[in-house]
């Protein structure tokens, strides 16, 4: 938790792809950080989906040079996705939902002017998230690399065949296993696809990473949490199709042999929350776990 | 689904224990359906806990003995009481929730004039559920028994130990086990206690018995089910201190050789629902199958 | 159990497909069945990998209208091919493994002699196993129609989409969902694919279906049991790809629309098993359960 | 992984509580010592139990303060016993099973002379494990505190009612929740009752520490993994009767409002292995990962 202001001078905004619903509350506070005093940019996808034309544009790379903290106005998506583009470049996110409450986008868009004014003003908490790198190797050459904020899949393709997976970590041989797939995930995807295929929840600040396997064909191939520091390589014993997702970047037509090397990434990214944040906060109204549970009949 | 008219002669009302907040509702509901034409009694314990003289009383006996149907305010607890102990008797019950919906409490309190109309008038379906009947057998003899609607368990005692079964199913040895406990669960009982421990939902008209082994030693030992016709003995191979629990009544301080012997009741009981009543409609509302999913970020 | 005795004219045998390795014990097993007086015919592709030519071969739909019993040597996907070809036909099977027990080739080959002596002469236990027919309906036309042994598996195909199911049983919306895919598994079914995606296992006797969903999106969508007299309709709502298998057997490319119809075959096959067999002697095997857990460190 | 040479002046041996069998092993053993040189100590129980009085004794606190390494012979049971009683003095422990490989219990007491010799002269691993420890606090003073190499377990007691805790971490509200119990675990544990309860593996290097609530009331609470720097509280929100278990150690008859403070010891415990240990090897074979899948028919 960080008290320092922050004398924004460079603010970049960014919008849910082809989210024409979004035009004017972005406009407004792209006007109110003006008169605020800002430098006010907008990433230039968002501007012409937008067809806003009133501010100067930038592509993320521009973004990630010159802009001190971007505010993304969407879903978790769209943050995970400009957040991976500006990743190498350690400018900060804040993220503002549109509709429903996200894990990342935190900020209720009604209450996004008070909220912003105040950690602009420097009162805000920052959490670091970190990244997976990976890259895809055939025949020791590297084919395929990318970056993950959620998570690295691996996962058979259509049909209804399996992939058997060798894995491996820190050079000490893991297992083989066959399923529908392999996820191996952040404590930011650890809410994600991991959890929809019974992984466990990993708080962000955690240095770990969880590996799930997607419909295991052994029983007793359960998630199992590891150091976020392990070198992480998956190699494709038999498949008829299979693909590896970084987040959601594919690459399709594994073949047998291919190894999927997976560590850390040394980039990480801020997000800039209001002061009174609480990761347990948007947990509980995310998982439901403030209303009364479901399952009856015997406490009453 | 049925359209015979009923034309309630007797009507018994049945109130949740101790819930001094439903007299009013009770009281008027009684009135309405004295109007109604109908002769109500009420159970004696509802009348005594409530303070009303107003109405003839009759303890569970006499109205299983007399009554022709029994509406039961309360939650799904109160209902599942009243219901093992009309179980003998065929009489039908009818279930408005006070507070919020139950699983077979589905009337909510708000609608219960209009709503009860019609099912008196014979616009209702009637849905059969089954029961189930064990006892404790210690050295050949019979030291216990009880009736369940949802389950039957056998769990450890206080401390750290673990209980060691084992379970034998139409005399054939299905498998020794060790857990925390053992959950024998009728349809009704597999959206209580089963679905915490893991155990998969049972559609009502399923003819079927589902074990569910809590927090089990062996990864393997998963939920089974069978069908309903299946004579089970569960022997205690080992514990310091395990119970056995007919849905709320616990018989403690089993032995090591003592037998659980389980199997489906001869009685059921009919609920009466309104004529639009569906099971899906409440699991969706008790399961939060309408809301919107809480896993993010890899379909946006 | 029946105990009729089964004077079996012609006696059908049939190999795992290309497995070269069983020419040996197929031949032997067909001199001693036809040195026991009975009439031995060969399943026609078997008879071409294994090149034997001396014996009569004849197709799967001729087994099924002149055979009396069907004698499987392979493992349980044999086994299961060929039960639906022959399911019409109401031709019984004998399944005797090659390698490891299977669940439903039941007899090690080391045994099959005095076993299938045994089982020949009446010696055996019948058991009925369900089959469950589907079909693909588009525009209001049936496109695509088959049977499952195991299950009805809607998936995702290849990339990180899901699907978007909505289920309806008996003309009652049961719910919508968005997974990887959603399994439809009769009880046999219930220790294959099911069972990897977290379903519970089904005795074969048990007159129920059991929906598994894969890596569903929202936590509630637990696997739910239903009467196996439903009719369900799985209609796709969105996707990117999605193909429907039947067993094996794949019909690709369902598009936004599409309906899967599914209900209990009116076949049914049925499998001889010797005297002492017993169903949860198999499954304690399949799952380990003979063997001490694997969890540590709470009891010793 | 270190190889400087351990030229152990004075070894505790220690053997598994009323275990008679392992008297002639542990007498080898420690005759086998002495030739080699060493100074060996019996642990005082183990001495008593087994009726040796050809070596000095020593009870753990002499142990902790003279000895240079502690040998155990037993199960990972006992290995985790004498651990946390040598915590506070940097003994490192080597652990020889008899029986079943455990865990930690790494060296099959077969080859014990040869891998001794190896470890003893330096050529070893060391590997690190941390231990909870964990007090209750009662109107604010505490009452009782433990350590737990395994687990701090809150669990209800006999009969039917759950438990309702509400859990803080670093002073941030998590959430309330009603359950059997909740498993706070290390680790070392997460293969233990956190495993069984549904929870993820933790690799022995990841500063975590793992919630796993048993058998939940609301179906979303599922596994968590924090950093095991959090400070952990557990208040008693309601109960009929509960006990907390730091590893087998209980606290009978926890009252509402009382809590149970847990965070990370400040002691750790060194485990010697072989220079050619590896952790996934020892998992590989505890979790059957070696053995061919037990589900069927999918991909055959």
């Amino acid at each position: 938790m960080t008290t320092t202001p922050l004398t924004a001078k460079t603010i970049a905004l960014v919008g849910k792809y082809s989210a024409a619903g979004i035009g004017q509350d972005l406009l407004s506070l792209a006007r109110f950080l003006v008169d605020a005093g800002h430098n006010v940019v907008l990433e230039e996808e968002t501007a012409t989906n937008l067809t806003i034309t009133e501010f100067a544009t930038m592509n993320p790379v521009q973004i990630g040079q010159h802009a001190n903290v971007a505010i993304v106005l969407g879903g978790d998506g769209t943050m995970l996705g400009i957040a991976r583009q500006l990743a190498p470049y350690k400018v900060p996110l804040i993220g503002i939902n549109q509709g429903r409450l996200g894990f990342i986008t935190d900020i209720p868009s009604e209450q996004m002017y008070t909220v912003l004014s105040e950690i602009l003003a420097g009162n805000h908490q920052s959490e670091q998230r970190t990244l997976l790198e990976g890259c895809v190797v055939r025949d020791g050459q590297e084919i395929f690399n990318g970056l993950a904020f959620n998570d690295i899949v691996v996962a058979r393709g259509a049909g209804s065949g399996m992939v058997e997976l060798k894995v491996t970590v820190d050079n000490h041989f893991m297992y083989n296993q066959r399923s529908d797939g392999f996820i191996v995930s952040t404590p930011t995807g650890s809410t994600a696809y991991a959890l929809s295929a019974g992984g466990p929840l990993l708080h962000p600040s955690l240095a770990g990473i969880v590996f799930v396997p997607i419909a295991p064909h052994a029983l007793s191939n359960r998630p199992i949490v590891v150091s976020d520091r392990s070198k992480i390589i998956i190699e494709i014993s038999a498949v008829r199709e299979a693909s590896v997702n970084f987040d959601m970047q594919s690459f399709a037509h594994l073949m047998v042999g291919d190894q999927i090397h997976i560590q850390r990434s040394s980039h990480t990214i801020d997000f800039l929350h209001p002061k009174d944040w609480n990761y347990y906060h948007t947990l509980r109204e995310k998982m439901h776990w403030n209303e009364y549970p479901t399952v009856s009949g015997h406490l009453n």
